[in-house]
């Protein structure tokens, strides 16, 4: 298999980093030299643009920040689709709007190119260990197709439908996500100014029907969950932007269908209003600093 | 062991019934001459008041629908508490506020009688199966004088902390879960009008982190967890006007200590606007119905 | 006429010395030497105890900071209504819920006595100008009666309904004030922040659709209403967790009558978080403070 | 002056035809045959497309739906600003993002051209009328060459700062606008079920400090704006989907600058779940039928 990368930030370039250490011989791209400097010390074959690193490609995955970049890169001036050989496939792992990644697959049929999404949950920890969730969004023939390559980055490899499904899933899931993060975080706040002790009140809440991944495995309260973000100062985690920029994702795509999120659409601007006053890169989990007094 | 319980409606009546089955006695007390009636055909003693109920007992068991009744048995003109011997245990199972069964906690020392809270989890049929779970406050030492009588009428009992932390713990717990399935409901209903099958997210989201009680053991959407309210037109569950009393006790502690809960006095407020559509009495998960198109 | 006025605080202390201004003989009671001593040296009649204050009044001025002291004062056991004459008229001008004012009007029929309720608006600077406004909740009869005593400390009394629609009024009119407050504050950040400058944008906002009293006559951004709060730092306005008790009052009334208010229950949660975040005695303007880069 | 018009919607129509009224040569474009034969009709020059149409123009009007259709217009394949003479002037009367405007604005300085922004408040009747008001970004010369033509369709021409700020200015106004009118409905609705009659209460508010252009002049009950859109089933007003596309305006304008706007994320999808409900083509004050029980 000849695979081209293109985005080797801290994710994709850890994803890489994988694909070499299976053997496999990857050309890769990015905007950032640092980042090209360590695809190459990796053993990754460096090029100078997207259409450059398809050249030989029979599999490409993406990973870009944003749904104008995937748009760029596929579809742009420059774009791969033109440069890419028939029957040829794309993964596309970046977190976008689904109907980006329509719009693109629709585009591909013409150079008979198969474009499929499948976007992460596992962070950069999982990005490094390979041990990241890939929701995959294809018809079912593609979705086999992908297995051989994502499951040398991955563990769990989950077909979620046709095209834009995996973006769907991946939306819908962090909209559950930060809200239950902002509901664990205001009952944790009331339970302490109410009096009870916070690891207590976690007992209960794990143990009933208020429990969530929120709660049991990334408590918002300090020393809870002893591995999660909060018991380490909410360093090294999800960070607050990111959670934000799903959130944004959830509420343009909803309004793309004409679908009410009422939480959604306040959590948004919570998380919003986090990122303001300095957390951006903290944690996602420190939204509790929202419902505590502020520090003099 | 000589018990009154005073409150014989759908949760109390089932759980005296489970004293009664275990060979206790127990004099019981109600406003309704039809809860009376089943309790008489039981085996309970029937008493005209309060008062009269408490007049041997060692325990009582108090479950009553808001703090005002709570208060009234307690503290009111014809009050238990002057009339019980020193040295009883009063338990109350009501889910009211925390300050007024402090309050009635404090009152009672005069009188050298113990009172705690120990509200319940679990709804009509873990009372009826007797497997309730008790969230208890009470000191050390009367909290294991709990045990004997709470472990005839549930599983699992839970030490809170001092008095008032019991209703504290359910509080905060039913924040979390009313917002959490507001949450599931928005994403079910988001990821459907997007065009994922609901199954499929579902699978997504209870193995990542969306998972929740209220999707994985309580879905919203019909089908997904064949036991749920939700797979039976939300019937027989926790009954929307359930969760919105325990959100409106959330918000009234909130607010006598001062502390912001966003989310939950935004969701106090959504649950009030079912119940004004005519939903009251379904399952709190019927709250998916203002995230669909209504039908003609 | 002999008049009783109940509670001298900032409103009714300056309150009832209008009336002693206007030559009126004021019987009065507070629970602060302070107070007494001010409402003496203006030449008031100090007694002991409302009854005390009550015993020679054909009318009874009522100015308490919240329900349980207004139940109290009227139904307590040491409460006006067996101590005054028959065919006294009592005007309770304090801001409370509805239904507690029904009560004590229901409750007064039997000793011949008429309630009604007057909350005011206005604030400290009205009530010492004699300029306020009073909200009167009365029959047409009462409503009569009430004219010449609240004339001497006000300029507009509106008849609103029956007992109780004067709180209805008063509750209902800063539930919309808090939440447009709310609104023109996230507008002028907005604004702000897009780089339109504050005062052009208020000359928009003041000649379009989305004027108010909150972005005319008490913008909160600093400089744009030149004496409003927000022009002085935020000082000697309506106090933010004034604002806050109103909008509790809004949602408990609102829970009592099964009504949602959903931007009700949440802005409720918006001015707590101002109010937890050290801001509970500056002009409840300051919530634009929320919306703003925290200072270093 | 030669004048093109693009876009001859219902707005963009109404105002051709009083430039047509005033005597002015007017070259127009529209995709709707419909359009373009009423625009001929009123005296018009029908063009095939924009570059057709600015062909001679010294100034070009442009009333588009959305910021894709102007973004396409003016820098598209066949976009008109190639095809415009040097020192012509481009007014965008769209409600769009701002930073549309000011990417375009940018662009058009290769070409030695003029654009600006000049978003509208008043709506069909007002485009009839000829009483628009216009919100105008531009540096201070280029306002001053808006005069001439914009006085011939509008009677306030508010000039707002730089390029952007009209669109600012509205968006800003809007947020405001949307929000006000639910919370008036959200009192109105509460005043109601609390029993003051509606007449009462919105006289209360409209002399005190709730009252704003929503209460006044757009009172969301109906018969209390005797010329409101809720005097006559909530027809012929400002459609809630349009209030819906402003929300959406400034949620992601707002998010482009990491503003929060936190009542303004969840006014969004109250408007989002009113269209759904079937009243996308009613008058946004129809927002309070949330707030009331459905009829059967």
């Amino acid at each position: 298999m000849n695979i081209a990368f293109i985005g080797l930030g801290n994710m994709g370039g850890a994803m890489a980093h994988n694909l070499l250490k299976a053997g496999q011989n990857v050309w890769g791209f990015d905007l950032s030299p640092k980042a090209l400097q360590q695809f190459a010390d990796a053993g990754g074959v460096v090029c100078q643009s997207p259409q450059a690193a398809v050249q030989q490609a029979d599999i490409v995955i993406s990973m870009l920040p944003a749904a104008k970049h995937v748009r760029e890169v596929y579809l742009g001036e420059d774009g791969i689709l033109v440069a890419l050989k028939a029957g040829s496939l794309c993964i596309d792992c970046s977190t976008i709007d689904p109907k980006t990644i329509q719009d693109i697959s629709a585009a591909a049929l013409a150079y008979q190119v198969n474009v499929c999404d499948a976007p992460v949950s596992g962070g950069t920890i999982g990005a490094q260990a390979g041990t990241l969730t890939f929701m995959v969004g294809a018809d079912a023939e593609t979705f086999a197709a992908t297995q051989a390559v994502l499951s040398l980055m991955g563990k769990n490899i989950v077909h979620c439908g046709d095209v834009g499904t995996g973006q769907v899933a991946k939306i819908c899931n962090n909209l559950i996500l930060g809200i239950s993060m902002a509901a664990v975080a205001e009952g944790m706040a009331l339970g302490a100014q109410l009096g009870i002790d916070p690891q207590a009140l976690a007992g209960v809440i794990n143990s009933s029907s208020g429990r969530c991944w929120s709660s049991e495995v990334c408590n918002p309260w300090p020393g809870i969950s002893p591995n999660a973000p909060a018991s380490r100062n909410y360093q090294d985690g999800f960070a607050a932007q990111l959670m934000l920029k799903d959130l944004g994702l959830a509420v343009e795509a909803a309004g793309q269908v004409k679908q009410p999120i009422v939480l959604g659409g306040l959590v948004q601007q919570l998380y919003q209003q986090l990122c303001l006053q300095g957390n951006a890169n903290l944690d996602f989990s420190s939204i509790i600093q929202q419902y505590l007094v502020a520090k003099a």
